[in-house]
């Protein structure tokens, strides 16, 4: 059985109640708790050292990534962050002062985004630090942005550049928190989710989502100065497995490839991007990019392809037309 | 700086918003989150392979363990759970099956008290199982029972026996959800907690918490069957060791000792014995008592004491009256 059979069997026949609007397979679960105007969002979400960061990562960094990826997927629903659970599991013999540090680097991110911090655990995990972010926010009933709901001929968006993230920004990347809620309020994306694990592994998550398929356009792609640098770079193994999802968001290294990866690949499947995927109709494209640079004009926005009724994902370079994998291998027919 | 003075220091300062009715220090936070009739319970847990259980544990008890402990917390606070999340931190080369049986456990327990599991997270812990629950919960607007409110003459109440939970109990206790809501709606009880670090341990939160002090009976406190068997077995360590909550909730274990611990020893001061730890006016306890023999015949209900004026923790035995540590250690003057 792999990864992917194991969560299936999981969440097969969970519990379910009338408390739940949408459960597993999601960036969020949704809850309706009797709020007039609001459903609740509700999420998990760990990093652990070795796995998400390094025993040398600044600890300040660590704190700021655990509650920032979780604040991500509350964006990705367009909703608004509320209120934190913080569970620390420390090693034995840790250091209070990095411990001091990590809740440092996680109240100064909740205070720019308005999120308490209203409580936790501390636990212990003999080996290594661990930390998981429990996280409720709202949003508007019946306006959450949910994964399911692309539309053929509906144009595919991406915010800010994509790849390399490992070189530093999975460490200090902005939750695209005010832009989703702009989006969901102005544009009503058809569908939206974060990046995690890179383009070519997330995007699929929509369009079955949705029953769709999609093409995307290979200069269309924003590709980021890190992708680039690192693909110019001396070779060097980057460990950024990650777990998997049962909600569906896949977190989990590509298979480790003996040729290093060309800017564009990397664009496509690097992990940790943590940037808005989102389709709306291509009518609204135009009105789209140009409230954007007004709103928001140090953030890219690039329209990098288009929802098809046929299934599959594809690419199109300016030769060829041919599938993309998860793992962003292009097979050239 | 020891554990306590570090989550001292963490918990200070923390970010708060509009939302947030209760933050750190009690079972679980509290929210407002816009419902007319309810506030929001929230709270999260999490169980260590080797810690709070051992890896020959059947694995649908550790998954139930897992949830039946957050289950405790929101009965702790008068509440009813809706919705939990799962976070799976698996080792390296885990046993799907043994994953499996992990849920399928909780699922069990889950459907017992009507609570959806509405998504989570796989992710890798290299050396050892984590497992943690996020749970969000209800509990009627202005009705949450808090671990602050005791009065001077109230009366003290747990409920079933204590101690020697480690010879089984642990894994297979019931969180006393039916009990706490009953006891909210029919009796209002000033103030309540689950025990999860021993009688000795935790009724000193809800003394500090009250500003108030207590007297216990020796005689009153309902020592259970496995707390008498334990102290008449061979010597044994127990490794049940826990983490600390920086919600106020210590979970770890009693310094180790050389001798035994007597059955009385133990009732004050293992660990996970999950029951309700209550206080109420003392005019109250006499329809208490007869209202739960016929409501909950199988379920012990013990008054072991009273809540007094003067602050400090002091222990009744047929010919002394003599302060009681946290551990448990009577001072005899």
């Amino acid at each position: 059985m792999n990864e992917f059979e194991l969560i299936d069997k999981l969440t097969r026949d969970l519990p379910q109640n009338d408390a739940v609007v949408l459960g597993p397979g999601d960036d969020c679960a949704i809850l309706d708790l009797g709020a007039p105007a609001h459903w609740t969002l509700f999420k998990t979400d760990a990093v652990v050292e070795g796995i998400h960061f390094l025993p040398d990562t600044p600890p300040e960094a660590v704190g700021r990534k655990a509650l920032a990826r979780c604040l991500s997927d509350i964006a990705a629903m367009g909703g608004e962050p509320l209120s934190a659970l913080v569970t620390l599991a420390l090693p034995r013999n840790f250091d209070p002062a990095r411990v001091e540090r990590v809740y440092s680097g996680m109240k100064t991110l909740a205070a720019q985004y308005e999120v308490a911090i209203s409580g936790g655990e501390t636990t212990t995990n003999p080996d290594r630090l661990l930390l998981s972010i429990a996280l409720v926010g709202r949003v508007a009933r019946d306006q959450a942005v949910r994964r399911a709901g692309a539309k053929p001929g509906d144009g595919i968006f991406v915010t800010g550049e994509l790849g390399g993230s490992i070189l530093g920004r999975h460490l200090t990347f902005e939750p695209r928190l005010r832009e989703a809620q702009w989006l969901a309020t102005h544009f009503h994306p058809h569908a939206m989710m974060d990046i995690s694990d890179g383009l070519a592994g997330d995007l699929p998550h929509i369009l079955r989502a949705g029953n769709v398929g999609a093409e995307l356009l290979s200069e269309a792609i924003p590709v980021s100065r890190a992708a680039k640098l690192q693909a110019r770079a001396p070779s060097a193994h980057h460990d950024d497995a990650e777990g998997t999802d049962p909600c569906g968001e896949t977190n989990h290294a590509p298979p480790s490839k003996p040729k290093r990866k060309t800017a564009l690949e990397a664009a496509l499947t690097d992990g940790e991007d943590f940037e808005l995927l989102f389709t709306l109709p291509s009518r609204k494209a135009v009105p789209l990019v140009d409230a954007w640079k007004k709103r928001f004009p140090e953030t890219r926005l690039s329209c990098i392809g288009r929802v098809t009724a046929s299934t599959g994902l594809q690419l199109r370079t300016r030769k060829t037309l041919a599938p993309l994998t998860a793992h962003g291998y292009v097979h050239f027919g």
